[in-house]
């Protein structure tokens, strides 16, 4: 194929750009590995809502495949007004779901106070409205642990990639990046899911890219499409909100899909993710 | 899973919303089907170059596993000062290369002026700049032949409905639908494709969903993968650029790939596909 | 002022280009000047409903300060299902009205086939959904008649300029741009209105530019701070829907002014222009 | 005018909303006045470079009409390479050329961290990327002093209300709008300059409105323009950077003007501004 000239050059971008590090980063939670060629399945509740609600739900997602358990205990919200999470409790809640069945955890941070309870966090997110909250991306980058950012939902794709330079510039290399949907005119999904994100994050860096459809799409009936889209596009994992009860879910019901549909889509989407291996 | 409301209810859309017609409508083309189970396979050149030009890349994607051939013959160009395509002449070279190698046609009509000159044309592009010129929509309607419409690319998906519900009206049931990216602030890719499009599409409307990759992307490199997310996400074929000798194409060069790397690319598209039949 | 390299350069463009035509255009349609200094101020139904109907606007609005008379008689409709215009007989109410009251009147085409209706009509409006319908465009520029261009709801400034391009191609200078709003995410307002086109375009080329923020708001309690802004931008004009029953128009009630509140922003909108002289 | 039904009902805001004051909102700095009827003029350079620097350019703006002083310390950055601004050596230069000249000095917060740091600056500026840092809305909602809040550069004009009930909820009720420009497909200017937030924000809060078009537009020669369109928009102040050496400016001397052209610029704001009062 022909070259043509990029307007991002090689020298963009510092850590997080290809350049630096050819191959492609894998980051290692526990005995899990992200990135390399197995599909990372994240999944849970959109927000943790009690501690039995939490150890059920984890028990039913890794039955039916999930390798890491997410849930929200700082919600980022609009509005002051609605439910802001557990906080420190839910952080608790989610642990000890993770330790029941010994699964690495995944939560939001929303600020540089809550820091010291990120302990026994295994990811630490960063979500799109913090993307460029760059006080917060320098404090998770003096932590050692995986960081895994939510590209903010009108950022470019270098923003992120620079995102990601802010917390590798203090040390911490096990950064991970999260496509979400961006905004745009269409209504009727909730956000435009921009999946050529994927191969243009693989191209232009070297860390995993996981994709979250639910919520880019906001409508449970687009989940599995739009991951095993995700996973013919080349992401590395994917992270989907499951709910038991989505219709009476504390926090985004609307996107959620209960454990029996979130069991076949694993199974679909490893069947694509099969198929790509042996059509090279 | 439970039922919300939705904002676009049945009665929204005529002749093209889904309630009027609850089965795939299946599109037929000489012998080929569009719609209903086989991945239709669209491509060619962006312009209609020379007669030699098309007829040399015809036989080329034909053997590769393409089944329909495109070529632009009038090209909408934002500006007047650049190259609009070889007119009538391109029609005729593009229809004899179908002939010479036993494809049905696709090509792009840019004003209701040119109406007379696409009888030996199969299928009738109305291109992403036309979606909302609504004299043009209602004159293809009248005639009987299939018309792929484009999603304009800031158009919402209700929109895009509403442009096949103008042709239908008309008369024509033989619609086709085709997403090929939208505008968004993303600048390294040339627009952003709207995946999430293929499965709305599918459940508001019974009409076939094609993705275009070359235009969405606007480069080469990225024309694979969104192929394999487009074949993934549900559509129902795709619709790729391919050029001999992409660097010296008249125009769209960028994005345009080579016929080996279309052959590939063909072959992991048809891996994904059934790989989502077995996995159901 | 330092000097700053532009990305757009002196032979971008052709004849709509400032650099074709150093000094501004004046367009003189029957005894007035649009372009040149004076404020023009064009005003009417969003739609041509009957012959008494526009008459009677036509009168309260002269009174009250405008200049030239809008109506539409094709609508540009995204549902086929919506009122389309009353067409033909609309042109000829719309032309009587013109006659009664001594004003030019301009209404919007939708397609080369109703160039013929449209002789009494002294301003040709190309809607938004048309700005690059390029064989449109290039039949209006066959015609000596004025011709106002409205920028397509998400097209650049850029592809705004190429588009006078096309018509003026064609042997017509008589050229007006005009801003009408912008899609974008914000959902309060219809659209979002981009004043800064005011200066780029004033800048780019040499052609009045007209601001129309009904269409820009939809709502009618936004129209008269923005037209204040229009003119204090820069513009060489304005449109505004004026309606003297709002709550029953046949479309788009909820952006038009009544003929009082019409009667006050004018007043208003010349003494800003007023000011804009002195501060000089 | 007739009523219609508005999405946002009288109880979707909080203490920011204008059902819960009436009044337009006035806020006293030192003893100026912000919002009431006085334009606010703000000024001065994007960051400070040095003692010396801001000294100079405090007493030629306060010399032109300014009235508050502006001069970033912490500069956000989209890359950690580029520079970052003086710190807290910036906020010492810039409270010194506040003090010799007696102005109320403005400058932006970027993290929770520097909180401490602000003792001397009159008002706090959250940034556009900080729009919905709640934790950063939360800490400077406890302080009692004035925070001017930017309008995120994707965010609509709701979520803007939104941070300022977080502000708000704190018990600081001194809080001042900013729109600044939103991210749109236009390229030619930096960010597109939304005018209609500012009529929408005066009807749906009773908070002081203040505009910035040097970061909206990017370009210094759209800096006049735009100031007179927010100012007929209805704005209660403008914020515009002013470099005596624009091209020799250390982080955007694109967008800065020169004293000169901004001596003008007030004279010709404070024009429209009269004659706004006159037209009523």
């Amino acid at each position: 194929m022909p070259e043509f000239k990029d307007a991002l050059t090689k020298d963009t971008f510092g850590a997080a750009g290809r350049h630096s590090h050819p191959d492609d980063t894998v980051i290692e939670v526990r005995d899990l590995k992200i990135g390399g060629g197995e599909l990372t399945v994240i999944a849970g509740p959109c927000s943790v809502e009690s501690r039995e609600h939490i150890l059920k739900i984890a028990g039913e997602i890794k039955d039916a495949g999930a390798c890491i358990l997410r849930g929200g205990a700082f919600k980022p919200r609009t509005s002051p007004y609605n439910f802001q999470g557990l906080g420190e409790e839910g952080l608790h809640f989610l642990a000890d779901a993770g330790k029941a069945f010994d699964m690495p955890v995944i939560s939001e941070i929303t600020g540089v106070s809550q820091i010291g309870l990120f302990g026994d966090v295994d990811i630490i997110q960063v979500g799109a409205r913090n993307m460029q909250n760059f006080e917060l991306l320098r404090e998770v980058g003096r932590l050692g642990k995986p960081v895994l950012i939510k590209r903010g939902f009108s950022n470019t794709l270098r923003e992120l990639i620079f995102a990601a330079d802010y917390v590798m510039n203090e040390g911490n290399p096990n950064v991970i990046l999260c496509e979400r949907g961006i905004r745009t005119f269409e209504t009727y999904t909730r956000n435009t899911l921009d999946l050529s994100a994927v191969p243009v994050l693989k191209k232009l860096t070297h860390l995993p890219v996981i994709v979250d459809p639910s919520h880019a799409t906001g409508r449970s009936e687009f989940v599995e499409p739009m991951v095993l889209a995700a996973v013919a596009a080349g992401a590395d994992g994917i992270m989907i909100e499951v709910h038991d009860d989505p219709a009476h879910s504390l926090t985004d019901g609307r996107q959620a899909i209960d454990p029996e549909a979130f069991r076949k889509l694993v199974s679909r989407a490893k069947a694509v993710k099969a198929a790509l291996k042996e059509g090279k």
